[in-house]
């Protein structure tokens, strides 16, 4: 085959198979775009998962020798997505690319306000529900055990059950109960998004990790329309599947940890 | 006017003026909306420092019952940009509608790979240069003065300045060296995009308050290519009569703080 022959098959991406590349054993930041798959029964490789590379696939990604290639720079960190010759980071990124692709978020050309606002909803839900959570038991330094930074952990874990846990799910309370939810049942366009998918995965990572302050706020009422969109996305039947299925990982000490004396 | 012509004249966004809703008085996150606006020479209507509506403008947006529109959800937080009948929030998602539109990244058509990557490299400048340089200051809540949790502070700006600053420059200078760059003056595809207006406006924060630890970094020569980029992005003829400009706004109190014990 000749190298331009050769490249222009490379370039075709869209008929190449998804990698995910992500640690293996432990749901993750990987998980955001695992469900994605799962929830409609796309075809993926968790490559150090499911393949001999193990470990190693992530290892070489993040090394830092690692420059990338012409079109593709380096990633700082997991997960990648590799599809043809496109590999990009970072969670959000990842989804963007796929929604459209997947049937999981109108493309920019069918629906410009959708295709911003399920990536703004699910910047918010990683915010709060993802990145704010890990803090809690890494406020000083991701490099740090838990153990020697536990007293800031407590305090932190504090605000976040009793200020910042609240407020995340009173706004996406509110955006469910706007017009432009489309009903209330999905967060946009009264269709299930990828948003739907993150909010639901975040919401059950924070579950595990502070249990009982989840029951309690789930008991108020406030929070109605978030927890029905989180029982109905795990009813779906592609998703019920999945996570009864050997490819859900178990929650470990990633980035939702149940440390008790965090929790209420 | 029939509703439906209204509608239809509403809906044509791209002939409208750009509005950007940010706090008064700082530059924050705004200011990444900024600068592109700035860099291009593109007008826009920078809400709360220019017109009577001031602060307000924020305070009605965040307001906890606004509940947006039928096309738009509430944001959490501003920045907001507004442009005709569309209504966003969040920093990269903003930049994303804004890249193609000013000339300042490719759009999807032209080149996936490089939309994707400018949104991934501008994800990751802000986790590292703009998220964690604010909860050095705020490691335990947002909620409380720095003052009541300085101790934590003390801790987690000496792992910012030691293991995490070090870390993100050193795989930023990575990506310029890499082939992805096309020579390494900028971060994608040998061209300014917005991904290199936010490295430089977060490095020039980090400098404001890290003055000592960035000036050390700088004389090792270990991230070269990166402070060249940050030169070069600051002598752009634009950008430089920008920062001269009374429009641009001080450091404050706002995610970038000089608070000495913090620094070296």
């Amino acid at each position: 085959m000749s190298t331009r022959a050769s490249k222009r098959q490379k370039t075709d991406s869209e008929s190449e198979p998804y990698r995910l590349i992500y640690w293996p054993g432990l749901p993750g930041r990987g998980e955001h775009i695992r469900l994605a798959f799962e929830a409609t029964g796309t075809p993926y490789v968790d490559v150090s998962n499911a393949t001999s590379e193990g470990v190693k696939a992530v290892l070489g990604q993040i090394d830092t020798q690692n420059q990338g290639d012409e079109r593709n720079p380096p990633p700082l960190a997991p997960p990648v997505l590799e599809h043809g010759d496109l590999r990009i980071s970072q969670t959000p990124n990842i989804l963007l690319y796929l929604g459209g692709r997947l049937g999981l978020a109108p493309s920019p050309d069918q629906d410009l306000h959708g295709y911003h606002h399920v990536n703004a909803l699910t910047l918010t839900v990683l915010d709060g529900l993802s990145n704010e959570p890990h803090d809690v038991h890494h406020p000083v330094a991701t490099g740090l055990y838990y153990e020697d930074q536990k007293d800031e952990a407590l305090r932190k874990a504090k605000d976040y059950r009793e200020t910042r846990l609240p407020k995340f799910l009173d706004y996406f309370n509110r955006v469910l109960s706007g017009p432009a939810s489309g009903g209330g049942e999905y967060l946009y366009g009264n269709k299930l998004t990828y948003a739907d998918l993150v909010l639901f995965q975040a919401l059950d990572g924070v579950s595990h990790a502070f249990p009982k302050r989840v029951a309690n706020l789930r008991e108020t009422g406030d929070y109605d329309k978030v927890f029905a969109l989180y029982d109905r996305v795990k009813a779906l039947e592609k998703v019920k599947a999945y996570l009864e299925s050997d490819r859900r990982q178990k929650y470990g000490m990633g980035i939702y940890r149940h440390y008790p004396e965090l929790d209420e």
